[in-house]
């Protein structure tokens, strides 16, 4: 089975600095949402796609290790891995690394469920989502 | 005529201080919506109450004025003033001060228009907004 | 052993919301913070107290579980409950429930190491967090 | 004279966008900041090299103008012109406009003034940003 991801290149704002002088940790969230969104922009299934398609696909969990921390001024490297899995759920793993250097910075990974545009969960995968699956060789 | 005017006690998160060991300038604009929200929820014209009444109140431009800073650990309080107006506007001038010493952080002043729920822009005051004014004596 | 454990209640801000209406998952990171600050002031072990004391504890690992989502206009409590470890970490769970009702919204946990003021990872306690703890009856 | 100006190409981030479809009004300042950055790189004056150099300038007044909204998925330019003055204070003026088509969505400007590492006010300009004003014959 390929792996399917998508990284992009990004520089710390000012504005995302602590006054310990580094990333503060929430911001992270941010940016594995932006690896996440390369990644649905890459392959067909970011967020208004999914909509369009009839279903919201909001995250449920999310795990986040900090190695590393990134100061202003450092570019750095967020990659999502999408990770194929059997129910209807849709998970990823992710990546940060320090441009300069490929410092590991952060990893992490995120589960993410279906709701229709009711806001009801879906228990089955949605229509659209299972057929990405089948087109990207994504079915366990 | 009356002034109506609407004020809360807030206290600085960690997250909003920059690598400066201040409040990062751009999260003032969160306190004043803060503020401008304590009004709309003492007179009756929140923003939930505005879309159940057909419309929205975008910001369409704003000041601020920095006086002094606001660091870690400090509270502080922010207080909106409605300015009558003639046109189809909303506004409002902003005042932050410091909860300990009452020293002044910031002013500022907003304007907001009219869009109905298809986004389009109102050229006359929505119904419910002109005759909230009336019920407030603050027609001019 | 006693539970130490602090809660604070607070409303969703316009600005922490999403365009599913929902609030935005990362805006969570900063309602645990605001939890564990909430925290580090009732039992003195708070973010300025810790530089006073010559370290920082940044967070090093954290996880998220998304139960039922928060709207404009809600109100939640969130609480942080201290976990005692034999190793050189803090650690805390958090709950967050709507206030209305008591729904569950989120449960969760954070590691934090400590750093001393040039930044090096301490591979013991700072002595001002070991009198700390012995003081509480934290230590296993 | 000639005119100094930097620019730079970003998307909106999902979680800019508020509840009302459109970037929440706030996240506008970070924009207008990452514009400014992109002109200190450009031109050798960024936040690091202030620091290196012994000033801070942190913003002390701020104005903009909202002319049409951006949503989820748009491309925009922000750019920062600097503006010449007299008296011991840095100002810019901003422009941000839609990628597609060059819609203007967005006109401001804002003042900073100087502080030494210590906090204090200068009332002079400091020699390192009045060598770089007359580098690039910004003299008036």
């Amino acid at each position: 089975m390929e792996t399917l991801k998508a990284s992009l290149r990004m520089a710390v704002r000012f504005s995302e600095v602590d006054s310990m002088g580094i990333v503060w940790h929430g911001n992270y969230v941010k940016y594995l949402e932006d690896a996440r969104e390369a990644f649905g922009n890459k392959y067909g299934i970011g967020y208004l796609s999914m909509v369009e398609n009839g279903y919201f696909a909001p995250i449920v969990s999310m795990e986040l290790k900090y190695h590393n921390p990134l100061v202003y001024g450092d570019e750095f490297i967020a990659e999502a891995e999408y990770v194929p899995c059997v129910s209807a759920k849709m998970k990823f793993t992710y990546r940060i690394t320090r441009a300069s250097d490929g410092l590991l910075v952060l990893s992490g990974s995120s589960v993410q469920a279906f709701l229709d545009l009711d806001r009801n969960l879906m228990l089955h995968s949605p229509e659209a989502y299972a057929k990405w699956k089948k087109e990207y060789g994504m079915n366990l």
